[in-house]
Parts: C-alpha cells; sequence; structure tokens
C-alpha cells in the first residue's frame, strides 16, 4: 500500500457567520471572521489517495487522472468564488475549514474510487499558521 | 546603509471590476477576478526600510516600532476585511496589487520617517505566483 | 472525526549536555550540539487536535482558544529564551526535541481537554531538515 | 513512541517509460514524463524513524548517524544522477517516485534497524504539488 | 513606475558539459554537474516587468498575458525536457543557469515589449540554495 | 553582468544588550531580545556575487568556490556558536542582523574578489519576518 499526494490551491472568500444568531454572539465566536464582507485567504487542498502499484505504470494511479478530478469536482467551483454564495454544493454550509474537508470528502470519494483507488485524507492549508486534516470518519 | 525587512500577514477578499464598464468588458478583462461575490487571498506584506545602523543599538530602525507601524497603518485596517467595502483609505481604489502597494506606502512613508528612517519598498505577495514592489516614484 | 492543527512559532537556544558525562563523551555524542555556549534555532510547534465538528460554529475547537492555550502553556515560556536555563517546567529535562515534544503535550494535553476536545499529536519542526512528533504514548 | 524525522534533499533525472510498450501507449499514460532525454526534479527525501527516547542523550536515534544512514545508502547513489541508467539498485525498476519510496525502504530499514531504532515511513516529495509517502506494508 | 512579478515552474534536465575538454577537465570543473546521463531540477521562473499602472485596469500588465507569453516563449519548450538535447532556442548554448537566464530574456523581452511594458528582471530558482538574476546588460 | 545566489544556514544564538547600559534601559530597547541566556535562529545567509559569465564554463564563479569561502570566512564559525561569546570576528560588536550582514561582508567580500568576481550583497534571513540586506556601503 503506497499514499500519494496531489496539491492544488484556490483563492476564495467566506464568511464565517450563524443566522440563527445575534450579531454580538456572531462576533463573540467568529470574531473579525465574520465581518460582514468576508475576507478570503489562498486556500491549499492536498488530497491523499492510497492504493497498490501497478507494475505496468508504477502508479498508485495516474497523478493526470487524480488532478482532472480535483479541478472537475473542487477546485473549478470553487476558485475565485465566495464560499458562501457561490458553491452549489456547500449551500447551506457554515464554510469553516472543517466543513470544507468533509464537503470536498463526499465529492471527491466517489471518483476516485470509480478509477479504482481509494481517497485516504483530505488536508486543507487555510493560512500558513491554520490546517485541517479529514479521513473520512 | 543597511535595508531592514519585515513581513507581516493578512487575509482579505477583493473583487476586480471598473464601475465604468459593461459586464462583458469586466468579464474580458478580468476574467474570474471580477466575480460578483469577490475571492480572496492570503496577502504577505513585505516593507524594507533603510537607514544607517546605530552603534548604540546595532539597529537601523528597532523592528517593534516598524511592527506596530505596520499593524496601525496598514494590517489593522485591511486584515479579515474587504478590500472593495471595508477600508477608507482604500475608498474608490481598484484594489489590484498595484494599488494596494502604492496606497500602503502612502500611509508606511509618513510613519517611518517620523521614527528617522526612509521606506525603502513596499512588496506585496498576493499567492505563491503572483508579486508586485514598489519603490515610491 | 476532524483533525486540526494550529502554528505557532518560537525562538530559543539550546545546549545539548549530559552532565554524567565528561567534555569528550558529550562531544563524541553531540557533538557541535553540545558547544558550551549554546546555539539556537527558529521552532515551529504544530499542535494537532480531534474532535466532532460543532453544528453550531463549524469548529472541532476555536482556534481563537487554541492558540490562547499554546501561547499560554508553552510559546510564552519559551520564546526567546534558554531552553537550558530559563523554563521552570524543563528544569531536569535534556532540551532535545523530542523530550520538548513530550514536555509540550504534557502541558497542552490537560488543557485543550478542558475546552472538549483531545490532543493528537505535538509536532516540532527544529530546522528545514530535523522534525519530531509525538502521540502521547 | 517518538516519531523522528530528517530531510535530505537530491537533484536527478528520470524517465517514465515502459519498454513493453508503443511509443504510443507510453505517450498516452505517461504523456511528457515519457519523452525520450528525460526531465528531472530536485527530490526531497523525508525518512521517520520511531523508538523511544534514550533517557542518557534524549535521542531516539542521534541524527548524525540517520543522516549517515540516508547518505551512505540512498543520496550518494542517486543525487545528481539519472535514475535510469546510473543507479544499481534501481535496475529493472521504474523509477516512479512510488517504486523510489518502496527502494529506499528495503535499503534503509536493516541500516536504521541495526541501530536499534525502526523505520516508520518514506515520504518523497517530487515537487510541490506531488508527494509519494510509502509505510513498508 | 510598478514591478509585478510571476513566478512559473519547469522540471527539467541538464548537464554540464564542455565538449573541447577532457573528461578530466569536465570532472575537475563541473563534478557531479557533469555526469554522462544528467541529472535535473524543479527550476522556478521569476519575471520581472516594470511598467506605469493602468487608471482603467489597476494593472502593470495583466498577469494573464504575461502567463501566456512565459508559457508560451519559454515553459512550454523546457518543462519536462532535456535542456542539453531539446531546447532549440538553447542549442549550442551549455545550459547552466546563468546562461539560461539571458537566453529566456531574449525570448521573453521583445514578447514583454509588444504589450506595453518592459522586462526588468529573469530570477531562476534552481535549487532551494542556487538563484540566478539577469537584468538584461 | 549576471548575479548568482547561494544560500547557506546557520543556527546560531545571542543575546542583544549593550552593557553602558541599564537593564531597565536593555529592556526597554531590547525587550526580550535581552533576556539574559540568550535565544536563537536558524539564520539564513544568502550571498549575491556578480560578474560577467565565463564563456567555457557558463558560470559568473563556480558555486563550489562560493560555497567553500562561505563556509571557511563565515559558517563554521558561527554555526552551533553563541555569537556573543564564540566567534572572535564579531568580538565588540552587537550581534543584530545589521551589524552580522556588515561583519560577514568584511570577510566575505575579499574572498570573493580573489576568485575574479565581487560581493554583491549580503542577505541575511533572521526568522520567516524578519530579513536584512547590505551591499557594502
Amino acid at each position: 500500500m503506497v499514499y500519494i499526494q496531489r496539491r492544488e490551491t484556490f483563492s476564495a472568500s467566506h464568511r464565517l457567520h450563524n443566522a440563527d444568531w445575534s450579531d454580538a454572539q456572531n462576533e463573540a465566536v467568529f470574531g473579525k471572521c465574520s465581518n460582514r464582507f468576508g475576507h478570503g485567504h489562498n486556500f491549499q487542498l492536498i488530497v491523499t489517495v492510497k492504493g497498490h502499484v501497478d507494475p505496468q505504470t508504477g502508479f498508485v494511479m495516474n497523478l493526470v487522472d487524480l488532478k482532472a478530478i480535483m479541478m472537475a469536482e473542487v477546485i473549478d467551483h470553487v476558485d475565485h468564488r465566495n464560499l458562501n454564495e457561490d458553491v452549489p454544493f456547500l449551500a447551506g454550509i457554515m464554510p469553516s475549514t472543517e466543513n470544507l474537508a468533509m464537503a470536498f470528502w463526499k465529492r471527491l470519494s466517489p471518483a476516485i474510487e470509480a478509477k479504482g483507488a481509494a481517497l485516504h485524507c483530505i488536508r486543507i492549508i487555510e493560512t500558513e499558521n491554520n490546517f485541517v486534516e479529514y479521513y473520512g470518519e
């Protein structure tokens, strides 16, 4: 079993805001992350796929295919977008990095399995100091 | 003459959009950077100050002072903010990285000169691939 | 279960030296790391916390709280300090990176559990080539 | 149990090419990675060793020894080399990053065990976007 | 006058070898960089363009155009290629990083001037320790 | 004229302290950088050399020679050392990053000129946020 990883980046804006709460409560929990017009990040998405190495190719999975899946399922939908407003598959989801990781898993896992490999981990780097990992359960 | 540099970061959203233009023209020039709800970046601001070294301190300028100036004049106004909507000193300015560099110069230069040093360069890293430098003229 | 990570940095000096050994034995084992007046590093501390995502906040744990714990329990005690001389919770401990990871775990784990989450991993980056990870057992 | 990691780099060329296939099939699977005269990378090799901390040294394993093993078993053979042509221990192996990780494991694991520690993971960073990990099974 | 910078990467192989010299002389001057089958790097190319900021766009030059020029004039020719064998515009040129910088200048400068801006600097990062800059004269 | 750059690293400790001042004055100016037992950094030293490209080698200067000069003149003296106590050529010099840059220039410039090239810039990266550059005048 070998694990391969592919990194892609996207630049997006978001706002952490719970519509069920008062402004004061949002401010208390989310602070500046709840500012009305949002803010943004250069997010890095790192996908780990596990599988056996094909003796004909030396590959767990062709990175060309993995890149194409990452672009079609995630990056093309979120890059240069507002994560609260623009992304149908994030509708109704607070776009915290934790929730992004789980939402991206749902889109990436079936597409990777369709290629005969298995998604192992979603890692999102939000800033140089804040990261999230999700292993699907 | 020695040059000292201090890096600070801020996470902000922006949209490149010329209100004098049609949507089609904005799309043609700015592409996805013109999407309606904006996008965002982890910006890095690197300020270069030049001066002589004080023999008592070994410093061109105390980095504690330089950091305080960068925070008070720029970072506190733009971090976790929307650069089109939230920043009084950017009102009426298209928030391209070039224009940010020039606007930041105007705020930082007098404050640094008031400490007896001279601003030499504003560098802004917008993404891992795009950067701007401005030397004041 | 989602894993969140927060990075903080500290600049400290240390010396690897076993007082039970002769100078020659210290030199043989620790080499230049045993030089009498010490040396130093820009350490990076990366803390991983695991937990369930709160549906109200989208957070495993508020990173503002995690940062505050890291500062109060570790960074404020070690930043710009000599790890052999200045840190009460390291008294009698050889400040190797391995031992730092275990000592930091003891301070961080109870404080993180008091917030309803669980410490998963301590990672310390000592130089761009040397790193340590500790999972608590 | 603590995990220590050491990073070393090597600059090498390689070509992904299956001699049992037609040129068209190689092109279809490997694309530009199959170009006749090869291409190259600055590879980063990160080795993770696990073990108990020696109370006399504070070390899982002396990094001087780990570095010496990495140099003697891997880096000295692959740095500034062509991985298809120059490396006896890679003869007959398609030099994909996956296969490099498994081949390096075979050389590093016995040498690390001879020092009383255990190899835990081989990580290879091929580019800033592509990485592989192998845990020995 | 503002300076904008765009980074692109390419992975290539090369060999430093002077055909007018004996093997011993090549070995003495170029060492392992002269190994027969070559080696390789992940090169980073950073292009600096200077110009005035267009008040309509906030741009010195549209980075979409700069990226397209870098791809068409340089990256598409050198990425995943052998710099000694595969690149017509490098024929007869020893592919040292210095010579690459000067050769890339000749291709990029006219294309950038055709867009109304001026090439200011070519920077090539060959490894994490070795870099070259060229300013056109 | 082409500029080549070589990066080397060293891990050292230092303390900013003016012996002519009271403790309170040292604390007021240098803050935590003046703590009695010092602190430390992973310093990066980047040396820029300018010159013409030798048509026989494609080099401004052989990087093997530049590395050897950097090691012999600077790195071997400061790596894993205390900059206040251990380095004869820093005796009587407050080891601020500014002063290190000027002291390193004095040692590196004659050695580089002896090889027929010219030192252009000393850059020291002290932390990920603080840097200094010195051009010799």
